[in-house]
């Protein structure tokens, strides 16, 4: 079978680097995004079952339940999931990407990014700043007072200055970004501000009144991740364009749920290729052991597949002082990657590599060829539910992925 | 005469780095700047007689005397100059730092940054953002209308804001956006939303209306140099701090009018040691070339005084699309520039070099020693009055002021 292995994947990272995502509103998940169901909860990963279920996802998942006033505590919210009343299914089957645990609830409101090259939509949650939070598996009544208020001010806010501004473009954002010495993914103090920045005016203008407006956007400037949900939304909707064409070797979803490491491949449909999620290289809060963590999660890993985050590790040496290193790692994990990956970005690119783009596309053949893997960098959750953040650092992802991937590439274009 | 020189200079260096500037209010000129008169234009760079100065301090100068109403165009403002009824001085003999033509006058509404430290203040103009604007010499209807709305809205919301929320505190703030690849001199893209982003919360408080505060958000964060100005004034508050120590030959001023580049040496008082003002190695805006540059110019070097802009080009790769150059001399300039300073910043850290401390208290000493001159990021103005920005590129001081400095130091303490 004649499959032209270099012509699909030139076509996969070309519609990748040239889908153009904008954050264009917020809006209720039972409302804006397909197929959501009112018993449906998603998660970061791959698919995985209840019983296999890592802490900080079940944790979350109490939260959720709480959230939407269907349990009132964790245990009520247990004998729910146990009764198998509720569903469970990955984001990623939904259009959407969610940091750590990842879960989305019928009632949160979620971004909505819309690719305008494609149309294409895609959402992730509002992000929670630092801290006890859902997505890391905190669930007490504080985590829940927070996501209440995101529900009923912030989103509603950040939707009308939306749509008073035109929308955020983040591609242009994120390039911007880049060379203000962000990575993209653990690292977007500036893209937060610059979004702050860009919206402010609009809130201004939009919100209820002066008190809601100085609120919302001290909230989006004093936290550096305020930008890290629409970025993961982005990602997926650059990553999705270049999905489903036959004969690509090129990796269009990573994801986490805690237990599993998933990817797919653009060539090889909706199938995914699962090993176990990593443990990560971490720096730890104070009080925590490597003994607390829970292995590698979330969906935040789609920037490192849309060709930022760990892969642009050169852009932001500061992220050393977060997830451990020395400088010079960071420019090494750069250029690893370029090892790795298809082409370089043309419109993510990297001042200390005088304006070299940012490695894009990862090749399964290659990861598997020279033996080198993806690097991710990441938050660390306690393994426990209910806890929360305990570090932060860098993993990668099982090698049989991308061997099995291999494999059935070979196998379903006749090269085996 | 036994002057322990380095006793000396680890003194002014000290204070310097100690110095903890806060943007705390904006008010006139003529009610801020103690002995600011109502003939009084100030100036940048050294002192220096009309019938020397440069085209843009010219131009400037028109501009002034128009917005004041004490001329109605350029001819003028130039009869009412050659009268004799106007005074020139240094923005530094009054405090002040100005960008470029550094044109102060006495309605001017300017910054307040006051050192908490010692309580010194020091003032800047409000920043117009790029383009045609009175710092680079123009003084059409439109930038004199800008200047208007500068002095009626943007400052008394500025000053509104600032003393709701308790001041910036600028040494915390450029930390951070050195660590945001700013060289805090010609990029200040993330400080200066890092400030927008700081002072919006307040200015929603306590803006006149909602259209004025999104006016005001969007003004400070559409333009990259909007903390340029109190940026100055806190390295022209940093370096006094380390002004007027005997036996010490750290420099504590740089300064250029666009004719002569002039410096001070904390252990030689008020002296100016001047030479000319260098040709900046630029590059320029389509349409113009080196014939249409006026030589170096502006107060804005005390930045490099007091250790970033220039001296911190490692932290600012993406400098070089503005200034020339590949990434690879932006490192190489800061390590020059170890050379010639007597100490390693504690506030101001360079991520690329494992933050290393910024190269901070030019040594005239080692300058005259090692041949190395301090390098300066700058804009470049047009030589005529009333044109405008033409480029932006790196320049020197002349070598012989750092010569005469060390000279006069060899006589002053017994040395020759």
């Amino acid at each position: 079978m004649a499959v032209d292995i270099e012509k699909a994947n030139q076509q996969v990272v070309e519609r990748m680097m040239e889908a153009r995502p904008v954050v264009v509103g917020v809006g209720k998940a039972r409302d804006v995004i397909p197929g959501m169901k009112d018993n449906l909860l998603l998660h970061a990963g791959p698919p995985i079952t209840w019983d296999r279920m890592a802490g900080p996802v079940k944790g979350a998942a109490y939260g959720a339940l709480i959230f939407e006033g269907m349990a009132k505590d964790d245990k009520e919210a247990q004998a729910l999931i146990e009764s198998g009343k509720i569903e469970f299914a990955p984001c990623h089957h939904y259009g959407s990407a969610g940091p750590m645990a990842g879960l989305m609830s019928p009632s949160m409101m979620v971004y909505i990014v819309e690719d305008k090259v494609s149309g294409r939509k895609c959402f992730s949650g509002l992000n929670e700043g630092r801290g006890k939070v859902l997505r890391m598996g905190a669930y007490s009544p504080d985590v829940i007072a927070k996501l209440k208020w995101m529900n009923d001010v912030l989103g509603p806010t950040l939707d009308a200055a939306l749509k008073d501004c035109g929308g955020i473009d983040l591609r242009a954002l994120l390039g911007k970004a880049l060379h203000m010495a962000d990575d993209g993914h653990n690292r977007l103090d500036a893209a937060s501000i610059l979004y702050t920045t860009q919206l402010a005016p609009s809130i201004v203008k939009t919100a209820k009144d002066t008190n809601t407006a100085a609120e919302v956007i001290k909230f989006l400037g004093d936290n550096a991740l305020s930008i890290l949900n629409p970025v993961m939304a982005g990602c997926k909707a650059m990553c999705d364009a270049g999905h489903g064409v036959e004969g690509s070797t090129i990796v269009t979803v990573m994801a986490r749920n805690g237990t599993d490491f998933g990817i797919r491949v653009s060539g090889l449909g909706d199938r995914w290729f699962t090993g176990p999620a990593g443990k990560v290289k971490a720096l730890y809060f104070p009080g925590f052991t490597e003994k607390d963590a829970n292995p590698d999660i979330g969906d935040s890993v789609i920037t490192e597949t849309a060709g930022i985050g760990g892969f642009a590790m050169a852009t932001a040496p500061a992220i050393v002082t977060f997830i451990g290193g020395v400088a010079k790692d960071a420019i090494n994990t750069t250029l690893d990657m370029y090892e790795i990956c298809y082409t370089e970005h043309k419109y993510f690119t990297i001042p200390f590599l005088d304006f070299r783009g940012t490695p894009t596309g990862i090749d399964i053949r290659k990861v598997v060829e020279k033996g080198i893997l993806p690097r991710v960098n990441t938050g660390v959750a306690h393994k426990d539910p209910g806890v929360g953040q305990v570090g932060a650092g860098v993993v990668t992802p099982p090698a049989n992925i991308f061997e099995d991937a291999l494999v059935a590439f070979a196998e379903k274009y006749g090269y085996a």
